[in-house]
């Protein structure tokens, strides 16, 4: 199963699809989870997914012993995500597996798909062993972002916040460039490389005319560009830097957090991440749809200014928004701080998830 | 030399006295600098100094010598600072030199303290060598606190803030036990141990009647208690726990920082912790008096309340009050950020150095 993992890992972190693992073992070889671990193991083909529209990971081992001419038959299908039981663009895994003979799968975690669960399901009926859980943690951890989307029908948010040590994201006279170091704008472009779309607000959009892409040190464009979204009602420049180059632009006319989530996840969008200015910030705080913070803080101190956060709604520390952390990062003089609310549904309270009027 | 800075280590941090240390070498041995690192040396004796009323570490070094009977004509002395030359509460170090017949003196730091220096024009004045500067950064480094404010006339100033991610101290009712947690806490009590002397403001006293206690997470009082001083000008009530048990307490009936500053160097603080609150450590900030900033990051979010810093006249990120950091450390779900101002006399333009009225 950790090779499955690895090889699940090679797949794309972007997109729809979750990734997924698959190794194919000989019959006879000792499988996962039976306490068999010191047994020799004859390993018949592997796959992997590389993203949507192309060959799920049982699909791509079944064709890779296909072309070594190996038999499967009586093969134990070694997977990280449940097969699935649907026709997209592809055809449903578990029939797949069930056609090539394979007999017995391990699988790490369950589909939490609506659309594609109930592959294990259709291999018992067909008389194949099916093991589910084995290695679940590593499993979940790997798809965290995408099973958190899937389970909940919205994609997981990270909001990435950039500030001085008091609080601030630009001086009174609005002027915000650069607040953080080259290091940390580095890091913060290489994760948008990671995600499905960036979100900002119409206000970012016409105050700092940003391009939103992925780039590196020297401005080159990155091969994967995320999806970007400006959230609001005010129609984005002809002109906008937004209109060049990098990833598809989508205007959502909406104030409504929740209405924009369920619209982009939709369109395929699993991984948000939320680069907005104070006021997008604060209407995703308010709403509850924070999955992760990515905190950004540089060694400066303004005294005044425009504020990173706007009203939470709250007067008292107990009712403060409260995150662990995950890790912490130094980037040149400044600190990445990576946490997650204490509560899914923080903030949910206070207000309805709506955007104040900028 | 090492070894040197190595004795003077084990010095206390505190006190209105320099960490010293002193290696007394027999005749004919390599001294340091001399590029004959490689060659033998013989230690006479060691010495060090213990803190204000206790032997230099020159005269620590000579009487270990004398106890153990051992004769220092003609040695090298090796030591961390420049001997001094004046007659405190123990003679001058440069006169025992000479008179135990040491015949050449090396040390790292010359002594920056205009009563105390001259040590080594008194020696070469009778004959001893003196070579000064060899491994001057690691001297610097050992006493940079102590050398900072004796170069100054004024404490060197740790300025301690702990903070919500979005820079606040307080929540709009005023509650802010605890926005850090535990570890960060400890660490801040492990830092008043380090220090001369702790300050407030009269406010802080008003809002939280703290203890300025250095104590352990037991609640155990550490060894070294700081002086504690307020700044202001209401008295501290009679029933105020800063008058329980703890260092000496000291009140301070001034808005001036720099007032502030010079009369508690004059009572021998050569490390002052600012733990105030946002008028004193808004103060000590546009007053240009801060050398180093402890910034305890936890990861909460407010929107409102009180905030960290209050206006420093700054309304432009190029006129921003800016830092290098030298470390970061995590701390359970918080961060330490230590950093050092970029410009000593950053702030200072922004308007004299006293504290608005709370």
């Amino acid at each position: 199963m950790l090779r499955a993992l690895d090889l699940a890992a090679r797949g794309p972190v972007t997109g729809p699809n979750p990734r997924v693992g698959c190794v194919l073992l000989a019959p006879g070889s000792a499988a996962p989870g039976t306490g068999r671990d010191d047994e020799p193991r004859t390993v018949l083909a592997e796959g992997w997914h590389r993203g949507a529209g192309t060959a799920h990971a049982e699909a791509d081992a079944l064709r890779h012993a296909r072309e070594a001419g190996v038999d499967v038959a009586g093969a134990t299908a070694v997977v990280t995500l449940e097969p699935c039981n649907h026709t997209g663009r592809t055809g449903p895994c578990s029939r797949a597996l069930v056609e090539a003979g394979v007999r017995e799968v391990v699988h790490a975690v369950a589909d939490p798909n609506p659309v594609a669960s109930g592959g294990a399901q259709h291999l018992r009926e067909r008389d194949v062993t099916v093991r589910s859980g084995f290695r679940a943690a590593e499993g979940e951890e790997l798809l965290r972002t995408w099973l958190t989307a899937v389970r909940r029908g919205t994609p997981f948010v990270t909001l990435k916040t950039a500030t001085t040590l008091d609080g601030f994201v630009a001086a009174q006279d609005g002027s915000s460039r650069w607040i953080t170091g080259a290091a940390a704008r580095a890091h913060a472009h290489s994760v948008r490389t990671t995600v499905d779309a960036l979100l900002v607000g119409t206000g970012t959009v016409a105050a700092d005319d940003p391009s939103l892409t992925a780039r590196s040190a020297d401005g080159m464009l990155a091969d994967h560009q995320p999806m970007r979204v400006v959230l609001g009602y005010r129609p984005v420049p002809g002109t906008a830097r937004l209109r060049g180059p990098g990833g598809e632009l989508v205007e959502l006319r909406t104030h409504d957090v929740r209405e924009a989530l369920l619209t982009l996840f939709e369109r395929g969008v699993r991984h948000l991440l939320v680069e907005g200015g104070p006021v997008v910030t604060t209407a995703f705080l308010r709403a509850g749809h924070v999955d992760e913070l990515h905190s950004y803080v540089a060694p400066v101190l303004l005294g005044s200014g425009r504020r990173a956060v706007l009203d939470l709604g709250v007067t008292t520390l107990g009712d403060a928004l409260t995150f662990t952390t995950t890790s912490t990062r130094r980037l040149g003089d400044d600190v990445l701080v990576v946490a997650r609310p204490d509560h899914q549904d923080v903030g949910r309270a206070a207000r309805p998830g709506t955007t104040p009027t900028a």
